[in-house]
């Protein structure tokens, strides 16, 4: 065969069929591969039915054979051992300066430890976190390639083709960084994901049960709240489940139970932020909010056990909804705050040269969490790239400025009627703790010093020099 | 030598000296070694003169010569690596049914896969955690042992000697559980601790901030509240921390700096939420909280860039004041129950058979989070040793239902004076969340399904029915 294939894809599941669509409507050969061979020739009699540039193959070898070197391999398979065990099954195969991509949600550390090993084997690895879902992948997901940067100029040009693009025109997709940064910052992307939701669930929350809004009135809320500031893909399915309406004219959401599903990637979010220090508690709360829903059981037996605010207080509907908006607008500022100190951290501690502008154009469009926010965001770390903190910067911390006394209001609202905010809650405990020059944490250390002699630093004698102190005397 | 020593110490710093001392005066003997062997000289020499039963070795086989059969040796070294290396290092001068005990921080990990290697070489190994510092080494400690289980009676009558006891005279040390169950308990003690530590931070700045308090009133008021509910070691210690003058007669904890440090426990407790799904909250931000208060530099920063309320309201001292002492209690009781229900998970995932009415009783003395509260907790779960949550107990869900409408005035008023109180607000968070019969998880379970085709069950089908809409139509 002559015309060998630009790249070959490994797994068709939708995610894999999706892509595989996307890479040939810009203008790419495929091959494609799948463990369970019966689904190669539904994909090419189904949804690739007349597409001659998309070819099947129906086993390893042949796949390899159909591939242009040097070689590029995509596995779009589930995370995990699958991967290691398709990299050995695809070695006898490969030469030298091939490539293999997993475009899965894979650990940072295994991508890190995959680089290396195939960096032995002469083989380029690239962990890269593809967002988007099912329609993102077909329509231009947003693409995070990392791992051996010798990988990326061989990538660079089918994935810049297919990722999505800014209003401005730029792709969404860019070199992250070396060994495990791809999916590092994939991983934080869904746990600013999962911050995002609980945020929205929140808001929701408020407007519901604070101030009695009905579903069209809600939707309408989300619906206005998108044309702000807080213009988003997250805000937009919100506004529109709200309306979903089942076939007996009853409204959807209604008859979906009420515990949370999730797939890991929060959790090794807040993994991470314990290994390396950085208190990123919103995404956290976010995290144990699913785990507090999923109790299902445990919380209709506490509803009836454990007592709740007397009454909830009328508030004026008109200035509490827009209370609520600020509210959203400055949890959601102080989540992608922790996001980006904690990408800093994970930066110095693996040696990546991560760009945060470039990472926030990266999320711009495409991804779950795309939004115009994070066109401020790059525009913060494009200005000062040494900026310590996206708090510090001019925009955020005017908004921030505007929105702390309805930011204020909204989490007494929500404490003195009894609904659970934990995620608007921590976030603005987050920020008086952050902007307070002087804590508590001096009664701290003389604790710890006293019923363990842990020893403590003075406010009077440089930092480093360590006293201790025989209380009890 | 006929009159060989009842058990062996290793590891000379104070701690060890301290429970050297204390297995002395409770009648047994004693052989000791250290790494540093003049260590071994000077404490027979100083701490030790005239105690003609504790001997020292100046060698590990000459200290295992020393020993009763089986021996019984008792490791007070650093957690790591170093547990391990003496482990290989007296392997060759122990015989079949010795014993190693493991009193460090270990991880309960680390415990359980020591507790296999050596059951295999015919060694008894128990990790113990030993809690109380060196005061409580000296005086009577909580002993919490864990491991092979043919190692406790061997050390039951050394244990519960030295130990502390409870004002009815029980003994705070029993067997914990197989493997890492006595390591993973005094995690969970450190966890504990630290929620315990920081919820009298902020009852302390709110007291110093929204009250404007001085430090003898401060002092007094937490002198008065250890004669109710609140009794505890932490309390007392605070309210003479704060009586605690300098030299010159300023108050000593003004000069002490305000960045805690931290040695790792508190993360472990966290960590393993995460890993059984266990909604930890209240320690997790007493976590996060010290790192907060580690970036100093960068709060002293952010204190001239971001913006506080605008004034403290004026509050009614005396009503506020109890208050604070009720939002105390009530986050206390949440924080315990939290805890709790992390160790009934690990009990499943580890098949750890823990007894926790006992466990409440092992705390009751000797360790950092003593108090008249672990009694309750004790009678809760020895009155029903399967409540499924210590919320459901009658004491406590009384208690909570008194205190939880002082609890939102005193959060609110923290949020609306700009003063940062973590963990009153996600204790307050947890159980608004929990007693919560129908949350907003159902949205987001519905935009999971919409951009990810997650699936949702339905409130109108049985429970692992799942279900997709294709929302966008």
């Amino acid at each position: 065969m002559n015309n060998k294939c630009d790249i070959g894809v490994i797994g068709l599941a939708v995610m894999g069929q999706n892509l595989v669509l996307n890479i040939n409507d810009c203008g790419f050969s495929a091959a494609v591969y799948n463990r369970t061979v019966s689904k190669v020739n539904k994909f090419l009699e189904d949804a690739a039915a007349n597409r001659s540039t998309i070819i099947g193959a129906h086993s390893l070898e042949e796949f390899c054979n159909l591939l242009k070197r040097p070689r590029k391999v995509l596995l779009m398979i589930k995370a995990g051992s699958a991967v290691d065990e398709y990299i050995e099954k695809l070695l006898p195969f490969l030469e030298d300066g091939d490539c293999i991509i997993d475009g899965g949600n894979s650990f940072f550390k295994d991508t890190a430890r995959r680089t290396n090993y195939l960096k032995e084997k002469g083989i380029l690895f690239s962990g890269t976190g593809i967002s988007g879902g099912e329609e993102g992948a077909r329509r231009g997901p947003s693409i995070l390639p990392g791992g051996n940067p010798q990988a990326w100029p061989l990538l660079k040009d089918i994935f810049q083709s297919i990722c999505a693009k800014t209003p401005a025109g730029e792709p969404c997709c860019d070199w992250v960084g070396s060994d495990g940064a791809g999916h590092y910052v994939k991983m934080i992307h869904n746990g600013i994901e999962y911050g995002d939701m609980q945020l929205i669930c929140e808001a929701y929350s408020l407007l519901k049960e604070a101030l009695g809004m009905g579903y069209p009135q809600i939707a309408e809320t989300f619906h206005n709240w998108n044309k702000t500031e807080l213009d988003s893909f997250l805000i937009e399915i919100t506004d529109k489940i709200l309306r979903f309406k089942d076939d007996d004219g009853q409204i959807f959401l209604e008859k979906i139970l009420d515990t949370a599903g999730q797939k890991g990637t929060g959790i090794w979010t807040s993994q991470s932020s314990f290994e390396l220090g950085v208190p990123v508690t919103l995404i956290t709360e976010a995290v144990y909010a699913r785990g507090v829903s999923s109790r299902l059981d445990e919380r209709i037996k506490a509803s009836s056990i454990l007592k709740g605010a007397d009454a909830i207080p009328a508030y004026d509907k008109i200035s509490m909804v827009e209370d609520i908006r600020k509210a959203l607008l400055a949890s959601k500022i102080i989540s992608y705050a922790q996001g980006f100190m904690l990408m800093e951290a994970a930066a110095k501690e693996y040696s990546w040269n991560l760009d945060f502008g470039n990472i926030a154009l990266l999320w711009r469009e495409g991804c779950i969490i795309r939004s115009v926010f994070l066109d401020n965001i790059k525009d913060a770390f494009r200005k000062d790239a040494d900026l310590q903190n996206l708090l510090f910067d001019d925009y955020f911390s005017r908004i921030l400025a505007d929105c702390q006394e309805s930011w204020r209001r909204v989490v007494c609202a929500a404490v003195s009627s009894g609904i659970a905010a934990p995620a608007f809650c921590s976030a603005l405990s987050f920020y008086d703790a952050y902007r307070c020059p002087r804590s508590s944490a001096n009664l701290l250390q003389a604790q710890r010093d006293y019923f363990g002699a842990h020893t403590y630093e003075r406010i009077d004698r440089p930092r480093g020099e360590f006293f201790h102190t025989d209380w009890a005397g």
